[in-house]
């Protein structure tokens, strides 16, 4: 029911309802709490959210992940706290919206998708990833608790590079960046399964290949509606004239929006490139369904006229000379023989075999 | 007649002629009316339109919803009082309009389309749901009683939320909110519907999914027709700037903005699916006549040589010293069924069987 | 040759030579002359236009509407009259142009296309209607008589409506309004021949559905070149800034624009609809292949091995045992018909049949 | 080499290298000179360019027309006289330019393609035309004599129309109108190409048709490269703001505008027609198929158990008691008759014959 | 892997990481570096850039150019020297950037392809070109030593052009110009394949031209995507305001830009031939089929009822009056040939030999 569902809550139910529109996926949502600035860094799991605010005290930069959309509580608390908009907290909880860009008066919004290639169901996950963006704070919701931001904690952790010295708009963007590298790996995968069945293709066609195809394509159909208003996006967020987004981080929003720009690209290629599979498929049915009529029409061509001389000599007539001449069965071998191999003349010459 | 009539008065009728364009598809007009303010809710079915204008009287927010355009003098006469333009009145009962929004000097003029899928002849029904919004009123017209506002009521009725402490802006929003909400429904069953015929498809093509397959795109065809204007419409409302929406009320348009645009994403989606459908059916037709056209050569090659050297040893020639022979038998039946073996083993080789 | 000629004249004339470039289809030019205010209306038919010219003295609307446009002389004494730019006596003369708007220093020129569906022969004919706004005045050019203004001259006539009370840019708009009202006339017709053909499609694809829906094809590819600019000639006389069309009527041609998109969404529906049907049409031929050749294959797998059973006891060899025992024929009969059964099982089995 | 070498200097050279990209076509550089106002006018063909420069003193306009473009020395003169820049003259020599509009300081560049159809081959023929608009001059280059420009020398020499008491730009618009103009001969002659095939194709399917649908949809996709980029230059000439071009011509090269536009159009309709082709083709090859394949099937279904019927009897098993017996020779024709007639009849049913 | 991926960091390093991500291709980095003005130059071909910093200290244009990008200590010092951002870095290292163009504060960073036709394997290999320019300075790096530069740098000795009297930014167009003007070789040498394609495939389609079409396909979607970009990139240059620029240079570019867009037309163009070639190949598929099939059912439907009537006369009953009259042997000869006969006129009256 929830692929398509777009985020809407029950309905009937108000606009800013919330209520969590996902499986529920975790059995306890987990709070990681990152506060940092160049000399101090405090990381903590905490099991309250109201720990983190005790925290949130200093001019520092506060980094809040939630995984688990469920406990509609926490995130209602949440939203209090920092004064997020009831429509904002409707599209956490709502997990199949797409990527957008929103601003509020004193906060931002961001809805990102991280993808997963399951490379053995061929099949391409989803997740909703939430991102706020306030004066010193970032809040990132997830729906489970796996994620692609190992390498952004690492950085925090070990102080080096900018992450530390920067504020909180630069930790949303080594997010954003972090969640679309993320799409390169899974862009490497879809390019070698096209490559695979393309080489399969070339040596030899099989029924089997077509439902491959065909899977292939619709994935790509959902992953473009996916990335294609992610460029979008970046685009809003690079030209967005807001206090929370220093000069000096439009710089590394930039390099994202290429990358962006360049996964949408890689997409449209692969959607060209698996019609030229569907093409190719087509092609090598047909080129086979030829050969099998070649085969077919050579074997007819030359024995049902030879069958047809041998039914006249089958016949009952009492008087039929030929069957009382002695070299009557040589002859007919003969002309047999020679039809035959002038046919199969005729058909080289044809190029049929 | 009137699928592609749009909108259309007779011809000849100067511009503004009230004659409603669709079937007469109730028996009674009906008009609901609702009038409330925070504190305050009065609702009312009323029998005639007069009884409202009466009921109108105070600072507070009015629906009058009317189901039911036959009855032009009705129209005529809710134009008069609340001044709408002529064109506007035309509009409201020509009933296949696209959507759109018209600006006039004080209230806006919105169509809007309802749609709803009914799963047993896989057919989708649309109806016009034109929406005035005033100074403090909305004025609603339905062709037929069913709608998706029941939500709406409820949520007047009982008071919860923000309706009843916002305008009449906030209660078109509402009304439109509910519209594009129910267009998620629809997109879930034709989603399914996809699913179910890729799924049949993948197991088994059968001629019976070829109209269903082109019963589908054509839906979709029509379904875009709809959807498409909507998305125009409301990123018209939103830059709109007119004194009868509020800023606060903006923000919740943003939202069903939004969502417009995931609809018209996923129908397209749905478009290039349906293409994906069509061209998987093809293949799997071309599969099967290869499957078939296999069956009928291996058998021809098999039996048609080894037909016609039986036929030899049937002619009535009086010389075939192979006739006298005793042996002339048992060989015979190994020749075959070597030679039916080996073509066996050669097919098996072309990974014909 | 006039088909794709553009309105262009003699190759080497200069630019302004008035020279019909159409066929002469009418045998005498006709003009019909009307001049009317709120009070007064005056209705002729005048055999030359210099009675025109004296009439037109009057503060009120005139309109002349000119059928046939062979005699260059009239047209040229008209543009000396009212100051007509050659080019634009040019444009009226070649019935080739695409729907255009032109302004000029002191009047506006219009290009329309008048559609009608010839039902029998199942083709769009297409004649130019040219029109000339000027302060008081409207010069309508046709290439022969009939056409859609009934409507419009009835209402002129009965003083009903607007359009007495009105000047010169609502009788544009008028006109303008019945030729895009005549349109959906002719979408109806389409739409009605594709869906004649769409029900004779799935019922039965017939090798003469081929040249149908392919001349539906090419007929939209007509329309639509005719009525794609239209969108935008509309468009361009809404955001138009000229003295000679008042606010008034603007509001109105807002709402024949409004039409003039659904026409064009109609056309682009349509297209996509016919495409729709050459799948269609396509898909059920190799259905039908499909059956023929399982037929065939049916037929061929049953008898053609019985027969060289057959063959093998046919042959006259003089040591065949079989050919002595007593119950081989009805041994062979036997084999036969559980052979001939067996295969049937199998064939149901694999949904053949 | 040249077809796709896009106006490219030899690898290496800097640019502005003046260097003939074609092959030299012709023996003898050709120069005509026109050098006219309203009283007077000077024609005459010179053979060495310094005769135009001593010609041209006075206050009016001059119009040097060269034909062969492999003098370099002649094209370099004329840029030093004039002061065009060597970008121009690069451009001027390389004659697989695009069209364009270039404007330098003093003087315009406009790059034109005149495109002949090669009845005979069916090709089209494309010779590029390069004019340089300056303050009283045209300078036109082609590379080959033959033009389409004698129309407008005859109407400079009798002094009719505008042309005589206009400037350089109204002649640069005669010549540019007139390349246009040309234009639609071409396409006549293609609609025609197009209607011919169309009229045998739903006649009778050939397979020499693929190669002519294949060659002019070919045709038509390096015509369109040739005519896209016109709509542009000439769009970008109306809009212009630059002394060399007068209010009055703007309103001329309105009308070469609209009619380029209707080129295009007209490309594209063709496009899309030679596409409806390709699929008329497809389609009457797989009708023409299903109809041999059926004719084959009613063969081989009505004569393949019959056969089977007349070898079971020619068995020669001694104990067959029907062949004793005396009815059973006309009872087996009886029942093959009855049998191949029912056969006729089901097929008949099924639509078959 | 690099295929892909995009310019991308390993997972988790933070941005500005200099890492390379292409093979290293070259054993040594090699740097070359010219400095010169209008009346002095100075070549050299240094070992470590330092040598490159000492020498330039003049008012004069320098190039460094770098082949080799695995040396990640030259190029961050190359950075510190010249003052780069980290991400230009990172770009210059990450070689499977599309084209683009990014303005730093005292600097500009171009990334353009330089592609090459491999054309014994029919592959198009690409190289990542990355140009700083700066005042006074070029920097261009490289993956591999060959490049398309020698005719800049023979301009450059010679000191003919304009090259040595203008400034960097002419440098940075000489580039450009290079590497677009190679991309015409490389146009060409696939219009041929195209061609050759097209002349083979007319004449006689084999399966083998299937996976060439497919191939071609295939290297023009992905040549599109490193091309495509390109002409955003020179547009953005033309329009750029900065000091580093001068508008002798912009005229320069401009030209640049109108062959970049030809280029994009160019494969744009291919890509539709390229269709047109696969519709080509089906089609003559499609024709052979046919073809085959006539060929099976004329033997067919020849001999198929003739060896039924034989079969006939083989029957052993012996009642079989026919069997015993002296004539019909003689009979049964004249009614084979006669059917035969007229048969092979009816098929030729259905065109089918």
């Amino acid at each position: 029911m929830a692929r398509y569902s777009g985020g809407r809550r029950s309905v009937g139910a108000p606009p800013g309802t919330i209520e969590y529109s996902g499986e529920q996926r975790v059995d306890q949502i987990r709070i990681r709490f990152f506060d940092y600035d160049e000399e101090r860094l405090e990381e903590k799991e905490v099991t309250s959210i109201e720990e983190c605010f005790e925290l949130r005290e200093r001019e520092s930069v506060s980094w809040i992940n939630l995984d688990g959309l469920h406990d509609t509580e926490t995130i209602q608390s949440i939203g209090n706290r920092f004064g997020l908009h009831p429509l904002l907290l409707e599209d956490v909880v709502h997990t199949t919206q797409r990527p957008k860009l929103e601003e509020y008066e004193d906060h931002m919004f961001l809805v990102l998708r991280m993808l997963r290639f399951d490379s053995e169901r061929k099949v391409i996950h989803s997740e909703q990833l939430s991102l706020v963006l306030g004066p010193g704070f970032v809040i990132s919701f997830q729906e489970i608790p796996g994620d692609v931001f190992e390498g952004v904690r690492a950085r925090i952790r070990s102080g080096k590079g900018r992450i530390r010295k920067s504020g909180a708009d630069y930790l949303t963007y080594a997010l954003a960046d972090a969640v679309v590298d993320s799409y390169f790996v899974l862009l490497e995968r879809l390019g070698e399964e096209i490559e695979e069945i393309e080489r399969e293709l070339v040596e030899d066609a099989d029924p089997a290949h077509l439902p491959r195809i065909h899977h292939l394509k619709r994935e790509l159909i959902l992953l473009r509606r996916s990335i294609w208003p992610l460029r979008e996006l970046l685009s809003g967020l690079i030209r967005v004239e807001n206090p929370l987004i220093t000069d000096r981080t439009q710089l590394f929003l930039r390099d994202v929006y290429d990358h962006a720009v360049q996964v949408v690209d890689t997409v449209e290629s692969f959607r060209d490139m698996a019609s030229g599979l569907q093409d190719l498929f087509l092609s090598s049915v047909s080129n086979r369904m030829n050969e099998v009529m070649k085969v077919l029409t050579i074997i007819a061509t030359i024995f049902v006229p030879l069958t047809f001389l041998a039914g006249i000599y089958g016949m009952n007539f009492e008087h039929m000379p030929e069957t009382k001449w002695s070299w009557s069965y040589p002859v007919f071998w003969i002309v047999t023989l020679v039809a035959g191999a002038s046919m199969l003349v005729a058909f080289r010459r044809k190029h049929w075999i």
